[in-house]
């Protein structure tokens, strides 16, 4: 442990936190906003130093914070990564969840909002997920193993609306296991690549992505559905090319 | 810097080149095996323990070869990395452009193709890839410059196969590089998920994502092409259709 120095003033020792007293009934917008703040420069410590070579002092450092006004967010570095870990893989896990189980959309729609809600995520937050990735091997056991089942969760999400699309003939026929994470490495790699831009970028790259993930798996045409086609089938099609015809001649 | 310590006697040692005078007829087959095996083990050791705290002392004990011999293959440790980002950026890279530069090969099967050899590459090897992103920020200037130029040439490859695929009409008006970026995340995430296995299920599993990586991006129906239908089109639609029908009636 790094030995605790006194912390030079700083711009940012507005932030620090009300007397313990107060704490409770300001846990709002503000408690939030620092919380937030204390996150992301844990994360550009963690990820440039690691998470073993990052003392609180740092963090506190690093957030114009007192190691003491620190504590009063977090109880320890641990606390820290931990709620990184879980903004980072339970937090949207349950977001999926809510989207699967809403009975107004159909599996395509489902599918395009989970994607749109993971590419959006890694656009818009794109160091807290790639910290945790070249963290994973450094994670504290109970940590790693929420890690992992958090990122199972997802993609039990995914996989699960991929094979109701599938048998609700929405979707190719597809190893919907492959096919999730295929979606998934679609969305996530945003996290590589993108920098954080403003709302309209980054939703713009969301939408985009979410697109891509649709169609990755769609039916891409009627005729190509296994059953074969009729007569009837036929007959109908012919009408709808006149009827363009028709349209067409005026 | 590893003080050096002899290296105990290992059942690899047979690994271990001919003597200086042969090197130069013998880089064949075995060579390239030996090669291959101490780049596994690099890898390991990079993965694990990361690039600076590595020596080619820690390489060579890995791989059961002595300094010496591992000096043989590598000039130093940088040649090992050097050769792990090449491996991982400008070989595929060129794997890429031979792909683009096929005449037989349209827009589609041309970028069928590409997502198939990266989805391949990392579906066999995945800690090679993995070792290079979480190396990133580890690596020496020269090596950070020759990885971020093979990663731009991939990109610049899968683009330029969309791009004239979007203009052939065959790819649906997309922004080229965010959708170039997102079948390269789809393809490369595999390096996350996917325990190599044998020959057949990487291939599958790099077919899958190669599959939708095409129809992600392709025309879902001719109907919906920019390009408005003349009369001439909506007839040649007629015949096809009466055709099918013939067909079906024998």
């Amino acid at each position: 442990m790094t030995k605790a120095k006194p912390v030079r003033s700083s711009a940012l020792s507005n932030l620090e936190p009300e007397p313990a007293a107060e704490v409770g009934q300001n846990r709002g917008a503000r408690w939030s906003l620092v919380e937030t703040h204390i996150l992301e420069e844990a994360t550009s410590l963690f990820a440039g130093r690691g998470f073993a070579s990052t003392s609180m002092q740092d963090i506190a450092g690093a957030a114009g914070l007192t190691r003491s006004a620190l504590y009063h967010y977090f109880a320890n570095k641990e606390a820290v990564l931990s709620r990184l870990v879980s903004d980072g893989t339970a937090v949207p896990a349950k977001e999926l969840a809510k989207i699967r189980q809403r009975t107004s959309l159909d599996a395509v729609e489902k599918l395009r909002a989970m994607a749109y809600t993971i590419a959006y995520q890694q656009a818009t937050r794109p160091d807290r997920f790639k910290v945790l990735v070249l963290s994973e091997s450094e994670l504290p056991e109970s940590l790693s193993k929420a890690y992992y089942d958090g990122r199972r969760l997802v993609l039990k999400e995914v996989s699960a609306v991929i094979e109701a699309g599938t048998r609700a003939g929405v979707f190719r026929p597809v190893d919907a296991r492959v096919a999730a994470l295929g979606v998934i490495g679609l969305c996530n790699w945003v996290a590589w690549w993108h920098r954080p831009a403003g709302e309209t970028a980054n939703s713009e790259v969301a939408r985009t992505l979410a697109e891509m993930a649709v169609a990755s798996l769609a039916q891409a045409d009627p005729d190509d559905q296994s059953a074969p086609l009729s007569t009837t089938d036929v007959l109908g099609m012919i009408k709808k090319d006149l009827a363009k015809l028709e349209h067409l001649l005026g």
